[in-house]
Order: structure tokens, then sequence, then C-alpha cells
């Protein structure tokens, strides 16, 4: 099984198509690289792109995409819904197979001492890649936006880079790091009480006591009530276990789950754990699938 | 996606390993051909190949390894616990990706007609491929064995082969199909009373009223009751739905379902269909699985 790591770059630009074009083609040049999908939003003004490719190839192909991204976005001009600190925002390295987390964070921290020693833009590690525990969490290291860092780097000693100048140019700052692939999921119920799925949000989010690797909304979708998750480790916070407790909740109000969606793209594994609790195959492993056999 | 065609060849030696890897080797001379299993069974003296391949390689493959093993095996003097007919006994070309039925049966015909006329081995097409309604089963096909056949194809109308001459040489006759993929699916139920799996066995089973693609038997397996199953075509009777329905007929005798398992391999779709119907996943697609996008 060949190592490969995903990497979902966000670049804060979504309207102008030969930019994004021009970023995407930096990464395509690279041959190791697949580029899986590209998503731009104009009211965002951003654009979010999925690449796949072995650990070694990453780095250079990701370094010639931020080079490219700083050319050409001017965050001095810049202006989206989207909260942003750089041209090239944030890019997360994810484990995918055959690749544990520890080697994202290396190449998080490559990426990083490039980025800041060759083109000089100061660079955030966050998530797995953190080198202190108010980094970790992306919105604090975006606290305040390019316009707020632009000042308070130069005068505020937490703000200092890991790599890179104290000092920002029209290019922001990046934020670089590692972690586990996220899952955005949502769950119908048959109901358009909001409220409903409200209550159920908060019973199965982290931050009200619910489950760990659980962030979670309720919302109103088309007329239907429906919880909005982003599911941050799902080795950890499996997807089964994030249905059922809700099936469970929302029995309580006399509702039940009328269908659910995916929204993106989902590793192979945390649906096959969702088969193999179902039918209890105690000893099922991923070689037994065909099509995994295909690949070696 | 490429298109991709399984064909799981059983053949009549599970002794001599130097004539199973000769076989194997006129397969894998095929440089688009993918073994990726053998079984071999020395009480059965029996082999049975898994091997894939895009569909327009998988004809002169066959017929190389039918070939290699009419040449080193002789039925007038094999003998094994396993009925067989042919040096090469079965031969069924499964739909994996990319292909329809119809171009597994157009593969079968096309197999058949090289064996036949080049050879001069008697083949029978059987399942989807069969050309008259009692050659649909194998075991209807294999009556009377090497031995029966060699003196009936000589008198009886109704044993003239498909293809090929209508008498019998050391090699025997082939019966060459096309099939769904076959699922091996076993089910162990909380109690040691095998009564109950044999009663459950025949709840399920097409044979006695159940469902229509399962064949299932009640055993007793390492102390355990065990329902052991076939599971024909999974996508008209799903993996899913046996063990839901399994499980209701346990709970009327007070028992509950402790542990399934997997017998050899599984089409990825068999295992993402169950995650989808108990997620209820309404609207999802097979692209939405990372991994499947790696090898468009």
């Amino acid at each position: 099984m060949q190592p490969l790591v995903e990497c979902v770059p966000n670049f804060s630009e979504g309207r102008r198509q030969d930019v994004i074009q021009a970023i995407a083609n930096a990464l395509r040049a690279h041959a190791a690289v697949r580029v899986l999908d590209i998503e731009s939003d104009a009211d965002h003004n951003r654009s979010v792109i999925t690449l796949v490719a072995p650990p070694d190839a990453l780095v250079p192909a990701m370094f010639d995409a931020i080079k490219t991204a700083a050319a050409l976005i001017d965050l001095d001009h810049q202006r989206g819904e989207h909260p942003r600190i750089g041209a090239t925002d944030v890019v997360p390295f994810v484990p995918l197979q055959g690749v544990e987390m520890d080697r994202c964070v290396a190449l998080a921290r490559e990426l990083g001492w490039r980025v800041g020693n060759e083109l000089s833009i100061p660079v955030y590690l966050y998530e797995a890649a953190a080198t202190r525990p108010d980094r970790v969490n992306l919105a604090d290291v975006r606290r305040g936006q390019y316009e707020g860092l632009k000042a308070e780097i130069l005068t505020n000693p937490e703000r200092v880079p890991d790599f890179g100048p104290a000092c920002l140019g029209p290019a922001g700052a990046t934020v670089i790091g590692a972690r586990p692939p996220l899952i955005a999921y949502n769950v119908y119920l048959t109901t358009a009480d909001v409220e409903i799925a409200r209550r159920i949000a908060r019973a199965v989010r982290n931050s009200d006591g619910g489950l760990r690797y659980v962030k979670a909304l309720g919302l109103l979708v088309d007329g239907r009530a429906q919880v909005s998750m982003n599911l941050t480790d799902y080795r950890k916070t499996p997807v089964f276990r994030v249905v059922e407790l809700i099936r469970r909740e929302a029995q309580r109000y006399g509702v039940g789950i009328e269908s659910s969606e995916l929204i993106g793209i989902i590793p192979q594994a945390a649906l096959l754990d969702a088969a193999q609790w179902y039918l209890q195959l105690d000893n099922f492993k991923p070689e037994m699938v065909l099509e995994n056999r295909l690949g070696e």
C-alpha cells in the first residue's frame, strides 16, 4: 500500500478564476500530486483545494502553491465573508494510508520552515503540529485576522510566528499543521421543529459535554430540522456512535432520523467501520475488501 | 474507473504444488491479469484461484490455464472428496466494476467456444450464461461427475455440450458461466443450541421460502450455533437485510447475534451498502469515498 497524505489548503481567493487556476496548476506541475477537488465560494472569497500525494511530494508542491498565491493575492485589498489571515490561509496535512500523524507533523514543520525562510511569510503551526497549547485551535491563531495581526505581530511577543519574520506583508501569514481527516456529516430529523435539533446538537457535541470529536449545530434546512456536524476524528468518535446517540436522543422527543448526508469526501475506513459495527464483523480486516487487494 | 471482471476458476488438483503453480503461472504470464488468491485443499484435491483483469485480458489467460490443466491433470486417476467433472472443473466470470452481466456472459461464450474447438474439451454453459434452464445450476450440469458423464455423453442427447465434441478425454468437461459475486457469510448466535441455528437457516434461505439469494445451514462451530450462508446476489439480497432478519428470528428464541464473519473476499459495495443503510445515507454515492477517487 502506497503511503498517501491528503492536504486541504485554503486560499483567500474565490472569485478570480485565473488566480485559482494558477494555484492549482502550481500543484499539478508536480507529477505525483493528484488534485481531487477545487471548491470556490465567491461570497467567502475563498477556495479549498483537496490534493493527495505521497508524503515526499507534498512539501515542494505546497511550497510552489503558496508562492503563487503570495504573488497573486493582496490581503490589503482582499475582502470576503470568511475570516482569513493570509493569501494561503491554512494548510492542514492529513494522514490517509500507510502514514502516521507524526509524519504529517514533520511535513508541516518542513513546509513551515521553507515558507518562513524562503518566502518571508510568517508561519504559525496549529493542531497536531502546534508548538504551544494556545496555537492548537485555528480560531485562536487567526484572531484579529490579517488586519489585526498586521499591527500586533510587531509588538506582542505572544504572536511571534513559529517560522519567518515577525512582520506582515500583503501575503499575510499562513497557518500550517496536521490533523485527522474531517467528516462533514448532517442528520435530518422527522420534524420541522429546529429546537429539537438544537437540543440534540448540544447533547452530542464536545463543547457541551457530548462526544469528544463532535462539533454540532441545530439548523432548519429545507423545512426540516437538521443536526449539522463536523466529526474531527472518526477513529476515536466513529460515525455510527454519533448517529446512534442522535437516534436515542431523538426518540426522547418522539421523533426519528429521516436520513443523513455526507458533505464532500469521506475516508473508506469510516464507512467500513460502520458496516463492521452494525454487522458485528468482529474479525474484519480491510484486506478482505476486494478493491483493497487491487491496489497492492 | 477501469472495467474489471473477476474470475474464480476451480481446478481438480489440490495436492501437487508444481501443477498448481504451472496453472497459476499460465495466468500470470498475461500482464493485465492479477492473481489475488490461490486456495488448495488436499482432501478435496481441488484449487480455487481468484483473479481479476480487464475483460479483454481474461479469455486468453483462462484459455492458457485450461490448456495447462488439461495437459497435467488426468481425471482417470484423479480422486478427491469434492465432486468434479473436469481438470478445469468450473469457470465463473463475475462482473466487478464498470462491466454488466451481459459482458460476462459474452466472455463465457467466447472462452467456451475456444476451449471446445481448439482443445476439444466439451463445455457446458451455466448460471447467467446457461442456454437451457436445466443447465443453470452447477450441480445439475455436474451430475454423475466425470465417470458418469464419460458414458452418458455418447448416448444421451440431453448431455450434448454447448461447445466441443460429445465425447470425454482424460481432461473431462468444463463448466463455464457468469454469476454475481458470491459472499460467504456466517452469523454466530449467543447459544450452543444448534437446533436454533437450523431453524433460523430454514427461515432465511430461499429453498424453504426465505430470502431469494440466500443459501443457509445451521451448524455447531467451536461450541457455538452458527448460521452458515452463501449470499449469491448481494445487490438483490443485501447483507444487512439478511443479518437483521436473523436478528429478529433469533430474538424469538431469546438469543442474540454474538458476531458475524466473512470468509474470503467481499466486494467493497456490499459493505458500503450496509453502512449506507444503517446510517440512512440516502444520497450516498461511491465517488464520495476518497479511495475511489484515487483510482480514477
